[in-house]
């Protein structure tokens, strides 16, 4: 008794997984078996099975691992960074911390794919493309991608695709960020592609596109104008990189003739991070938008008029395209989208100007005292980075960081400055001081330095003259209190996981403890520069030790990479250390990368990215891999075999028995089995993947390991190998940004570790739940998804099960039967359950006219009742079309979601009454979520293409 | 331009005011008017103007002012805190943490008069009600007081007017904490209630009222039983202070014969932070329901038959009663309560009770520990706390304090430890160990102490038997999910000012910038015992003392207490100090105090409870003081006169002309000015009370320095005084909760600094807005109420204005002739504004039949001009009604407010549309808010009083 009394550091566990022991009982018995383990002896064969418990410490508590990460924290040291080279100090709004950040209406949601209850988040998106838009002063922008440089190298794919030229070289600056060329070079390589890296300046070669940097890395700014004459004259596309807040004064590149242009966003409020997540963006001139990777957001119509918004052009998406696709880009990077969007409107037009004549002028004033201090600045024209050129660059290094301060490295006789909007006057003058000191002059004083009335403003050929912001939503917000309230405002428009169940198939949305969320906005792990010197980042590298050791024991494999920063991109390195090891075998003929039928559409798509040709194996009657075409599809590719690509448990929700077996046939064949981590979710304790027979896998920590949505992003991908692949995970670039020479695999992210600042989220996670936690809401899972299978069967068909009849932690609903015999579609009964305050289930994934329902471990009884109830509810109003009892047309499915307006019309022509519409099954009113649009028209919006919002005077006349 | 380039420092004085230059210049336009100086000077007498600046610093960025805070925090050193005495180490739940205390959707909600829109915080405190009922046994509790002292203050005159007996001697346990005792005996004082203090338990002698204290300070749990029941015999009303988590496994006051209880909910995770703010509460048997002081939570019924809640017989508090009120509580501690309430939500019937036997089976290792060393502990029978005596007992706190612990230092002879949920095993052995240590004894292991098969139980004779919390929903909530959900869906059901302005007059409900918000969450400001040592706590003496000096500043006093933590108990402290004044001039007759009769009914009650007699001053018939009449009181009242009591600007929202001359007529005549500051916002940096005749005036931090009102609080009340009154501010005890003996006037807070950690809110505000904002503000705040007179003053009659026809920062609109013409009644437009999406501004204060309306700074031109067209279009609304053409009773008035599920009852019988009910005046659907409940029926509700929660049998019969 004495611990029991004590001890409660199983309470987390508890409050993680949703149904408590009387309710799992009840649940036990109601899917007829006697135990969580007799559960999971009826769905996991047994020869994957994990005969012992994962080696890692039981549950703790909140408190107790919290002050864990307080300790981890305090072994970061936060320097003043004025490094730059893409990553930059900002003020995060302090509104926009607490009620996007750290919101679970924001953070918690999922991407936009049901727009009518994404209206929120789609406006934040509209509002951040057309920010983008405005700024670059090109025609279209995208809802963000990964990082500048994943951005830079979709860039190089799009110029490859709309290009004439029949070059296959990139040309790619010099002057552009070390850690962008390295990425570009990595993404070009398996597409044969050549990356020629020069100075543009000296006269450009023949190549398919070119990609600037805009300000210069070291922060020059050159007027491209004749420049892309020049290569557009050649059938050279222009893609640059560009900072996104210089453009505020800085003539835009859709001025001076850039054809695309890419950066990140992440000055505009997003914390350093030690490298992210940020987000990515990418804007082009109007003739790409169609093949213009990632998600775009675009301006439509409901069921009632209304003007509402939702992602436009999906079929362009590498999901869809599969083994076509020319990008892999799946997650975005919504939530930091958002954040990034909501700063320009907290700022608004005038606001952001105001910021980057600030930072112009603060670098104006330093750089005219060093000129005064005789310093030997090399930059002629400079946004906010001043490149200096001195034998004693390195003792300027060195007085700089005993003051606190970091400086970026460029060589051993140059260091650069850059400014952002936290820097005052006292800094310069600090700076200033601390250079003196290096270089024995005597400091200026700043107040010295120009006449206090002087006007500071860029030179005239590289200032932008156009207004900028001029949507007026970038002039709507005058106060804090209009910013809160316009935040309220959106979210309130959306369903996320604080509201109701999200119960997609495949996505896990399951809880994201707020202990987990806590960490993640402390000072210590935001204000860290990707490439501040490693004794700074201390904290973060035991996190990434500690974090890395437990996926390695959870999963079974050997080594870790945490840089990918999405699924996809997990994916993408994995198959990349494939294709090495098998280079480094002397095999480099393996390039063909076996797929089954069933695969979620990244895996064809990221194979495609690494250079394999994909061969598609079939699928049997039961959703398994079909065991004997895989035979012969290893015979057919032969000494080609390179690897199979498998999610387990299969996308179908189901545990294939054979899949030992199957993992022994590529291997006996010479090939690598790539397991796909998606699922993983339906393991976790119960079998490692590196055990049972894969190479190489990836983890969405999104997904199993609690890191929030945010709406469409961040996720983060990891990759787990085993030890023969490990020297081919991701190169790490050093605090140059740079490759050492020994790295045989480039990286696939800008910074280094990814999305590090998220990381704590997954390390909480794992830490409160403990190996009898990590385990217990494995079993959940599978006990939640069964329960919903056994209950919903009798009223919707169960696609696909395993042995036992069991599925595993998600079940396919067919809607196929329905849909023939009363006209009622997926999307129908997914925008019923609006009404009834659900999210719906995934439609038509991995099978079209399907609905793939995944409850997770965190929802509990009740919560699991109320959907299984709106289901049944749905299929009786479904029944009464069947009979022909009510209209085909006109019924409460068809006309689904009911907006409050559209309810409270004068007249009332539809067969069902108004409270049958709004609170079906005597659903409490006082629960109600009201959809703020009708039916979204998707292929309205698609044929009248608009992704910004309406000017000023449209506005106006509304 | 080089400053005004980099400078930003005038930002956030920007984001705080709503209207922006163009904004403010349409506004002074439109009221006539050239510059906000001009509207000044039309406005604020020029004798009491300032000539100059406020001496304080300018406005400041919020990185700045925050990297200021950061370092005041590093100031405190957090300490492991055993000390107890009230106040414990919690774990606040995390979820909790963020989606109460810092989300704005709770805190910057105010007290839930209007109850339509306050039905999500009015179940949490229900919710509160209940628990408070069910932990103490007794039938009856109210919505929460301010603390444990002023708590036990009441108990004491409610038992006064609730017993029979004819003593005047309220009986004080000496085992009651010191702070309670003192702040006891302070209120005792001027009510000529005579304290004695011993100890009980040798016999009690002839007394009104008694005050136990269960566990004692020191812990000894004693069964009362026997005690009540001789205390009953001799008519002694029998109040306890008692520790409410202790009551899930000591038997319950109820039911050992109390028949009130009071304490602090501060365990129930809410911080230490150093004292306060947390929530009193107060239990009492069900004959003394009606005279309980405080807000009381009741279930009653909406217009259409349904559950809602609202505040139950209002008729019994102060501001109602005046003169008459027998207690002047009016701001309660809603945020806290709330909090707290949520905790017992959190973790349940059966996780309460487990944290109770937690704590309990720690402190019984640790005694056994003690034992086994042969350490004298006092106790016999005890729940959380030890009292050690022992000749090195100074060694025992000296070794501690080595390791950063801090326990209580009871006598040089005699050390106390009390455990809490926070405690580990770890814990009991270091505590084990620095005893042995100091003791030089050899440490008991806690392994070796008990066997761990041991059932640690409470003594049979105090262990509770019965079961606690059974109401439905202490458990319903049974994860993170769960808990994160109904917080979500309970602050959807109200109103606050992250969704529209709340135009409240008196209330000053303006921005709480989230900058200002963040500090008070820091562990350094929130883990700091109140009893801690001083150089523990060096970070709160410099925060006091730079917002004393500001405070001082913008007032003119010249010393400022810290410690009231309402308004009205600021008033109290203030009339005290000018009572004990007089007692030290030899005046102690002077016990009149002189209000007018337009004063807020919380002036009255004040007086009355500093044993003042109070006069009523006439108002002429411009609401002013009639000076005549107030010339006729002097003359009568005579050497008797102590104070005069006057708000300015007034209650009526206007600057008096002559309020120079009234204070000279009281100063002349030998009284005191108390100038009640709640209208502060019209005064900062335009005039300072303190130097136009005012000798003590309390200031609402949670008006005019952005404190949010947190729901119905907390409120801080800091009084500012004039030299002479200085020695006469409230006590300030000493780290064992002992009044010092030169302190003239006790304490009337527990904590010596009140809500210490919610004072860095103010700070924040007052460093960011600088000189110039804070007068900006003001400034603003007039324009703002002006603006609204000019535009509503051809629909609604502005009831009083000062010179130049112009009010000061509210205004009342006089809706006695509509009434007449038409029926209609403050409360139909009141209601009626819910459904334009308004919090309704104050009703019938301070004149019946009125609407009084404050805009503040912080609503913008938009929000301002929406207000406007909502009160006109309700005025066109009315205008048929007073025309015939619509139905006297049935019209969108007086069916007002429509929740949506009203509107959509398959018949609709109203002679006006559905629409026209939701959407009036073309609103926009997209920002509909929907009344969760129709009108509520207060009259039901008192009638069939409840105020606590369904058991769970009635739930299920729901």
């Amino acid at each position: 008794m004495l611990h029991t009394h004590i001890d409660q550091t199983e309470e987390f566990v508890g409050r993680h997984i949703g149904p408590n022991a009387e309710e799992q009982a009840h649940m036990l018995k109601t899917i007829g078996v006697n135990s969580l383990d007799e559960l999971v002896d009826e769905i996991v064969p047994n020869n994957i099975r994990l005969k012992e418990e994962l080696a890692l410490e039981e549950s703790r508590t909140e408190p107790d691992v919290l002050s864990e990460l307080r300790e981890i924290a305090s072994e970061n040291v936060v320097y003043r960074s004025y490094i730059g080279q893409g990553y930059y100090g900002t003020d995060t709004p302090n509104v926009i911390l607490r009620n996007v950040l750290e919101n679970p209406a924001w953070y918690t949601a999922y991407t936009p794919y049901q727009p009518e209850i994404s209206q929120g988040r789609l406006e934040a998106l509209l509002n951040y493309q057309t920010m983008v838009v405005d700024l670059t002063g090109l025609d279209v922008a995208n809802a963000s991608l990964l990082d500048e440089g994943t951005a830079a190298a979709e860039a190089m794919t799009l110029a490859r695709r709309s290009s004439k030229s029949k070059s296959n070289v990139f040309f790619v600056s010099q002057h552009v960020h070390p850690q962008t060329q390295e990425v570009v070079r990595t993404r070009a390589k398996p597409l044969g592609i050549e990356v020629v890296i020069g100075d543009e300046l000296e006269g450009l070669p023949e190549c398919f596109g070119v990609l600037l940097q805009y300000p210069h890395s070291l922060g020059e700014v050159v007027d491209y104008q004749h420049f892309c004459e020049q290569a557009h004259a050649q059938n050279t596309i222009v893609a640059v990189a560009a900072d996104l807040l210089s453009l505020a004064i800085l003539k835009a590149p859709g001025e001076w003739g850039a054809d695309i242009a890419v950066g990140s966003v992440q000055r505009f409020g997003i914390p350093l991070g030690f490298g992210g997540p940020h987000a990515g963006y990418m804007a082009t001139k109007d003739a790409l938008k169609r093949t213009m990777p990632g998600r775009l957001v675009g301006v439509s119509v409901d069921a009632q008029g209304k003007k509402a918004l939702r992602l436009a052009l999906q079929t362009r998406e590498q999901h869809i395209r599969r083994e076509k696709a020319t990008s892999n880009i799946c997650t975005a990077q919504v939530l930091l989208a958002v954040m990034a969007s909501m700063y320009a409107v907290y700022h608004g037009a005038k606001g952001i100007r105001a910021i980057a004549q600030r930072i112009y002028s603060s670098t104006f004033i330093l750089n005219e005292a060093l000129a005064q201090m005789g310093v030997n600045v090399v930059n002629e024209r400079f946004f906010d980075t001043l490149q200096i050129e001195s034998e004693k660059a390195q003792t300027i290094l060195a007085v700089a960081l005993e003051n606190g301060i970091n400086l970026r490295n460029v060589s051993p006789t140059s260091v650069a400055i850059s400014l952002d909007e936290t820097v005052s006057l006292a800094d310069v003058q600090e700076l200033i001081n601390i250079i003196a000191e290096a270089l024995a002059v005597e400091p200026v004083d700043i107040d010295d330095v120009i006449d206090s009335d002087a006007d500071i403003a860029v030179p005239a050929e590289v200032a932008r003259q156009s207004a900028i912001l001029t949507q007026a939503i970038f002039s709507s917000i005058n106060s804090e209190t209009d910013m809160l309230r316009y935040l309220r405002h959106l979210s309130d428009m959306d369903l996320a996981l604080d509201r109701s169940m999200i119960p997609l198939g495949s996505c896990t949305m399951k809880l994201n403890a707020t202990a987990e969320m806590i960490p993640i906005t402390w000072p210590e792990f935001c204000n860290i520069h990707p490439f501040a010197p490693d004794d700074q980042a201390e904290g973060y590298s035991i996190l990434f030790e500690r974090l890395s050791e437990a996926l390695c024991e959870i999963t079974g494999y050997d080594a870790i990479s945490l840089q990918p920063n999405s699924g996809a991109q997990g994916e993408y390195a994995g198959l990349l250390a494939i294709r090495a090891y098998h280079q480094s075998m002397g095999q480099a003929q393996r390039n063909v990368c076996l797929i089954p039928a069933s695969a979620h559409g990244t895996n064809p798509a990221s194979a495609t990215l690494a250079g394999m040709d994909v061969v598609v194996v079939a699928s049997d009657s039961q959703g398994n891999v079909d065991v004997d075409d895989l035979k012969v599809k290893i015979a057919q590719v032969g000494d080609r075999l390179a690897a199979f690509m498998i999610t387990y448990p299969s996308t179908h929700g189901v545990f294939e028995e054979r899949i030992v077996e199957i993992c022994d046939l590529i291997h006996a064949a010479g090939g690598q089995v790539y397991l796909d981590g998606a699922n993983m979710n339906a393991l976790v304790g119960l079998a490692k993947p590196g055990w049972f027979g894969s190479d190489v896998s990836h983890f969405n920590l999104h997904k199993t390991f609690s890191i929030p949505h945010g709406g469409g992003g961040p996720g983060v991908g990891p990759i787990g190998v085993k030890e023969h692949l490990a020297p081919f995970l991701p190169g790490i670039v050093d605090e140059q940004g740079k490759l050492s020479e020994d790295e045989v695999v480039g990286p696939v992210s800008s910074a280094p570790f990814g999305s590090a600042s998220i990381l704590p989220i997954s390390y909480v996670y794992i830490a409160l739940m403990g190996v009898n936690g990590l385990k217990k809401a494995t079993q959940v899972a599978l006990l939640n998804a069964n329960y919903i299978a056994t209950r919903l069967a009798p009223y919707y068909p169960v696609l696909y099960s395993g042995r036992n009849g069991r599925v595993a932690h998600e079940c396919i609903l067919d809607v196929r039967p329905i849909k023939d015999s009363s006209g009622i579609t997926v999307d129908d009964i997914a925008k019923r359950l609006i009404d009834y305050g659900f999210h719906a289930p995934t439609m038509s994934f991995p099978v079209a006219g399907t609905l793939m329902v995944e409850p997770t471990e965190s929802e509990g009884l009740r919560e699991l009742d109320r959907f299984i109830d709106a289901m049944i509810a749905i299929r009786a109003e479904i029944a009464q079309v069947e009979k022909g009892e009510v209209d085909a047309n006109d019924n409460v499915l068809k006309n689904a979601p009911h907006p409050a307006e559209s309810l409270l019309s004068e007249e009332w022509t539809h067969p069902y009454s108004r409270k049958e519409a709004a609170y079906p099954a005597g659903m409490d009113p006082l629960n109600k979520y009201w959809s703020p649009v009708a039916r979204v028209d998707n292929a309205y919006g698609d044929r009248h293409l608009i992704c910004t919002c309406p000017s000023i005077e449209e506005y106006e006349s509304k």
